[in-house]
């Protein structure tokens, strides 16, 4: 029997993939440009105080939503469900949890979707039906099973990957993840073997992770922004989006270099909202339906990194919103890192 | 509603994975030694005319059986289930679709197996319960989410991939393979757009194919092996075994370059045995609920290669057994055509 | 004592670098497109029918000019020396070797040069001043020891590399560009280990070749080329560019594969103007003082490719200008070549 | 005029490469290991107490000697000359600047050596004659520009490449290191833009750095290594040997990263004998006839890394012989530290 979830006698896929992401920024425009000139992103839209954004290899029309605000943060997560039929299962399973939530009528990009609060304070939601991305003839692929013609334009970031959220409840918040919506725990983090977990990396299919959950270090804080994270398709992907963040100003906080948890080649910058944003390629992938979830503790070589990098505090400290603010308005390299280190 | 099943009203994942497969050899010594020396895999077990081998990142003790025989080719090929239920319910739907088969007490590496030939003439089983393996301390890993120590051995093939067999009617199998077992069809064939489907390349979860099905081009053969794959890290680990395989007098047969079907970057050799082996990695990852088969032909770029490098007629024609012998001029290498036609 | 020179006692490092080369084109503005937008270039100044452009690596203003003409083909190629007075060591070579040639007073990017054409019928010059690249603030690197910023557009090609001539006597060439001005014989391939020379690489510093000389296969044929590379920093890059040129229809005639000759992974494409344009990475460098000329044969393992993959057809009988037009069947993507004949 | 010497008229290359290089360590069994199975190097030869290696791409019988001694550091270093007539020459400077030293009448791989003593502290020699590397028939190489087989081993390091010495005097160095020998200045490190100079970086020929100089930080000591660098092809190489010296306990210092100067892709561990060894990749190459040596101070963005990546106090303080211990915090992994402390 799959050992991966406590709640489901067989695994359950209802939930297919991180559909999108939205994002508030105190600095719309300048978030813009950073996405589209330097991390390689397409601007699909714009309605409002919003714009829409994709990776020239996302399938459907749009996967990240900016939303201009007085603080830096996740507005919402959106998860795509399998089907029609599957989401109605996770609305059922969510309102049989006890959460509240209300159907929207959608968005750019997809239909109704059912919006709800996660324990964590997390606003998610939860949707199948989506506009499939169809190019214009000047972003045709040569290849037809490639969305949209690759451009190559900045970082060139790929496509959504996943997200990592912080909650002072980790286990709480993995459980609900695993019953309601059918996520596999497949690492998790308890230093020195025993007492609280601080980590959760947990995913829908076979990748490592499609939503990490690591502490929350603020005590007042809820429904924070670890970092969001677009996939490239390999490492020198990552080390050539590190000379495009350097030649652009942009902050490198850490990396690239090899986590030790999901094995993935990182590269985390901010953007000019404060987002903490990833690039992110490879990692190990699940085949095996019998993984049993991983405990990583100090004394099993629990570092974060594979090759012994150290993680800089603000990796740690840091988040959107972020309480302890730092000079928001000009995070480029050495103006960021004073903050950092106050 | 998910669009990649004509069978099945959601999508089905009681198949997990490619497990195993069994090669016949008519020289199991020096196939062994390729696939240990040279393709960097490790041997597990010998029992009698075959010998068990596993690569470092297999999650199971054993992924590829090597079988003495008068002639190359593939013995039988190993899905994996989810669960025991879920094999129970697959051999259900093997038997309703007419399918007759035995169950087998199992063998190294795994239990109880359904064993059937499939409509091409392939034996193949389902199995679910497997041995873990567990690395004695000269293989343990650095890292806990890696099965063993990365030996960096000849290619270093780290894990096993996807088939790719041959048949008469591609559509015939591949509905089989939809009907019985819930592969999803991702992309097709059909050269000029009309007329014979020639190729389908199927998989079970977000990988671009488990198994691919192209047309067996000699009238009389049956059940025959076109290549097995095991996947690299990345596109330079391609690049390095193609020196590694110049280095050792392995005959390369095409690649490495980029396959526009999956975009797989691929290296084609021939093991002493005369079986195509492939080293594969990367290729396009499917996470959208709604992918519909894409049909390829030659008014859509329908080329076998992205970059236009062209298909030798060797790939087209050669299997195992090997029933048509190829023209002398496909094969360059005099030494390993001499070896292989030994 | 050092093997690689017949002509000088002790090894001669008068001439520096290949500093520029100027193409004909026949569609001068298509070919500015390709080299800008797809291949990576700048495009630094314009005068008359000529444009000036440089690569984000290259130290000097600018290391390519390209010029309208009825024909494709290569105009000049200019040859950096060390000093003042190495420029005027080499132009006494050259005249005690009996070449006429005259002082130009130079062109956007260098000072005076002396012109004057090789025995195989290719204009030459050599110059040593040049006009350094000083970038205005848009294009500042971040690190000081790079001449521009880097930014990643097409292709992105780094700096100019080598250039491959033809000519009818490749040993008179070599022989020539070794007595008059320092090349050295690396590498040169004799089919069958005797009779006619066909093919020279040849070096002024630690690279494998500045150089290539190569037997030109038409019979009234002079002063042609067959390529011009500019190189990038890995393979990596040149698997990008591949993808990069299949995006924007560029007609990819060979590779990217590994040479056996240099080591060089290479890549190969027509511009619109008909020049065979080579993205290089690699290959290997001289560090050694005693090299001796390696000499290919056939019964060395003399293959154009060091994994074997075929030479097209195409490569050994295309040249610019176009004097005997390929066979229809050697272009196969079709779109290119109609654009490339029009 | 070529700017990069103040002592030569025009470039000076007499001197060709770092052949080889000596060094101690005090545990000579460990550290053949550690360069044999991890590193990758052969064993070429025993002798009493000394130990010597090659990498497979170097084109002499040797470029490491291993001797057992009480304490780890550099014995001496090899620079090859380009003719005996260069060999002659180069004593002579030295001569002139007053340096006493002795004729070797060579040991195993190279002819007669002029030995001495650098204002540093370092022993150094100057040699030309070398034996070259025949490979036996299981060494052979596939293509016959490249001296061996590769065989992939470990990290399989692929040539010596260079190396970094301390002195109290960075500037008196490099004089030295020009008058007498030809290095050229290629980019200094002068923190704040005034005041001392701490590094140096000086090469031969293309190269970024055939020797590096930086400023020796404890006050009693003198003649110390910090650092020894091989050679391989590319950045994912580097990235491999990371993995490869993770799964072997190696003590991992810093990197993979980019350096600001050179640009090269850097990785840091400590042999069993405490010796630093470098895996390094790529980094700039200088074509240009023109280069001035580039002063970079912190106003100038002067990181050692291109990405920002801190530097460990260690690598600033920690050289060998080691006279400072360092403070047990900075290194991280426990096992590695044990062993080096042993």
């Amino acid at each position: 029997m799959n050992k991966t979830s406590q709640f489901h006698p067989e695994p359950l896929y209802d939930v297919s993939n991180l559909g999108h992401v939205e994002l508030y920024t105190p600095c719309l425009e300048r978030s813009i440009r950073f996405f589209v000139d330097v991390y390689g992103l397409d601007l699909v839209s714009t309605q409002g105080d919003s714009a829409y954004l994709r990776a020239w290899g996302d399938h459907d029309l749009t996967s990240l939503k900016l939303t201009a605000a007085k603080d830096a943060g996740v507005a919402h997560i959106g998860w795509r469900t399998m089907s029609n039929q599957a989401l109605d299962r996770r609305v059922s399973a969510l309102k049989a949890y006890g959460i509240e939530g209300q159907w929207l009528d959608g968005d750019v990009g997809h239909g109704k979707a059912f919006s709800f609060i996660a324990p964590s304070g997390h606003r998610m939601e939860l949707y199948h039906e989506a506009e499939k991305y169809v190019p214009m003839p000047d972003k045709k692929p040569y290849l037809i099973n490639q969305p949209q013609k690759f451009s190559g334009r900045g970082v060139a970031a790929a496509r959504i990957d996943h997200i990592n959220i912080l909650t002072h409840d980790v286990v709480g918040l993995r459980n609900f993840a695993d019953q309601t919506m059918g996520f596999k725990l497949r690492e998790h983090l308890v230093p020195g073997g025993q007492g609280e977990e601080v980590g959760a990396w947990m995913s829908l299919m076979n990748k490592a992770h499609d939503m990490a959950i690591t502490k929350e270090p603020s005590k007042g804080a809820s429904g924070r922004l670890h970092h969001l994270a677009y996939a490239v398709e390999n490492r020198e992907d990552v080390l050539r989006a590190a000379d495009i963040f350097m030649e652009n100003d942009v902050f490198i906080e850490f990396g690239p270099a090899k986590h030790s948890r999901t094995q993935g080649f990182f590269l985390y910058v901010y953007e000019p909202g404060g987002n903490r944003i990833e690039v992110f390629s490879g990692g190990l992938h699940i085949f095996t339906p019998d993984w049993a979830p991983l405990q990583w503790g100090t004394e099993e070589k629990g570092r974060s990194t594979a090759w012994g990098l150290g993680v800089p505090e603000s990796f740690h400290k840091y988040a959107t919103p972020n309480v302890a603010v730092p000079a928001a308005d000009e995070l480029t390299r050495a103006a960021a890192f004073a903050a950092l280190s106050e």
